[in-house]
């Protein structure tokens, strides 16, 4: 096996060490992110940090860069309060990764790439058409992470939106069944294929 | 479109909720967590919520569920400093799966499944033999989320061992090649397949 100590990852040239240790965690989720400004800006980002903080209340969380650079979608969830969570299909690729470009906060994603806003029941912060799950979150707080300044933004879950044919009758949703993409590393996309359900694991005699 | 409000999630069965809640933020990574206590005694256990924090320095996080019951791992890397992070592959998802069975602190998951710990560089917190990313973390302090009181992990990369195959020339590492599974829910195991490497996004004109 390929070794790294502490003393060699810290020697590695930049573009290795941002690729090889954003892989080395594993399979990410993959989102788009949308929001919108006070004045009325949609904008739309991808984030593959989104994990599952509880289930009652439903929250979720998501990891930001330091605060280097202007971060649109923050800046619009804490001022309006709300914003959407949208689970990326195999056919949406290009266009997700794209919204990683860097643009101006006056620009929308939406308006330099196929993907469409779907505004639903009141909610202001746009879904993304199409997308086979679609979440709108609260914005509920966050905490700053002083070991290299990143930001864990809590949300609470408020709709659900899940296409008819991917939920179990127990809750359960084959993400499969809706072609949900995986990201590998910062730039890698992947599709998965269920192996097996387990039931809930109990001590062996 | 299935659409759940607030109040209908509210409304849930618990098991239902817990399957819809777990599964509805998309795919998860998929690792067993190796510790030791200071007495020796070794534990393994599978989390699906580690997560990039930062890639210089190398950091991960992964969220603790509230501390309602013992949590092994959590007290073993607080008084050792040091766990691992091993990356589970297809064949080993059934023994993986069942460490999320409730044992005693004094029953080790290494004598209840075919996994097997291995030690090395002198690394006290046990690998898992054959797992084809190994991760030497130290614990480096958490963040109790005050919401649901779970709790966020932060740990450093000391250690990486990497299957030579699987590495590519630019620090990326091709998950795929080595059937590195993904989490569907509570209790879904998925296998994903690459489709595309995209390149930095830029903005168009």
């Amino acid at each position: 096996m390929h070794h790294f100590g502490l003393k060699k990852l810290e020697g590695l040239s930049k573009i290795f060490r941002l690729n090889l240790i954003n892989s080395v965690t594993g399979y990410k989720s993959a989102h788009l992110i949308g929001s919108v400004s006070p004045s009325g800006n949609q904008n739309l980002a991808i984030f593959s940090s989104i994990v599952h903080l509880g289930s009652n209340p439903a929250l979720i969380g998501f990891i930001l860069r330091p605060k280097t650079v202007p971060r649109h979608s923050h800046l619009n969830m804490k001022s309006t309060g709300i914003f959407t969570l949208n689970a990326i299909s195999k056919s949406q690729i290009k266009d997700a990764h794209h919204t990683s470009a860097k643009y101006p906060d006056s620009v929308s994603e939406f308006d330099k790439t196929d993907l469409e806003p779907e505004i639903k029941q009141g909610w202001k912060a746009p879904y993304v058409r199409g997308a086979k799950i679609q979440i709108g979150c609260s914005y509920v707080n966050e905490y700053l992470i002083k070991e290299n300044d990143t930001v864990l933004v809590v949300g609470k879950i408020e709709h659900l939106y899940i296409e008819d044919q991917l939920l179990g009758e127990d809750g359960w949703i084959q993400l499969d069944k809706g072609d949900i993409v995986t990201i590998n590393g910062l730039d890698g996309y992947a599709i998965p294929n269920l192996i097996r359900r387990f039931e809930y694991a109990r001590p062996k005699e």
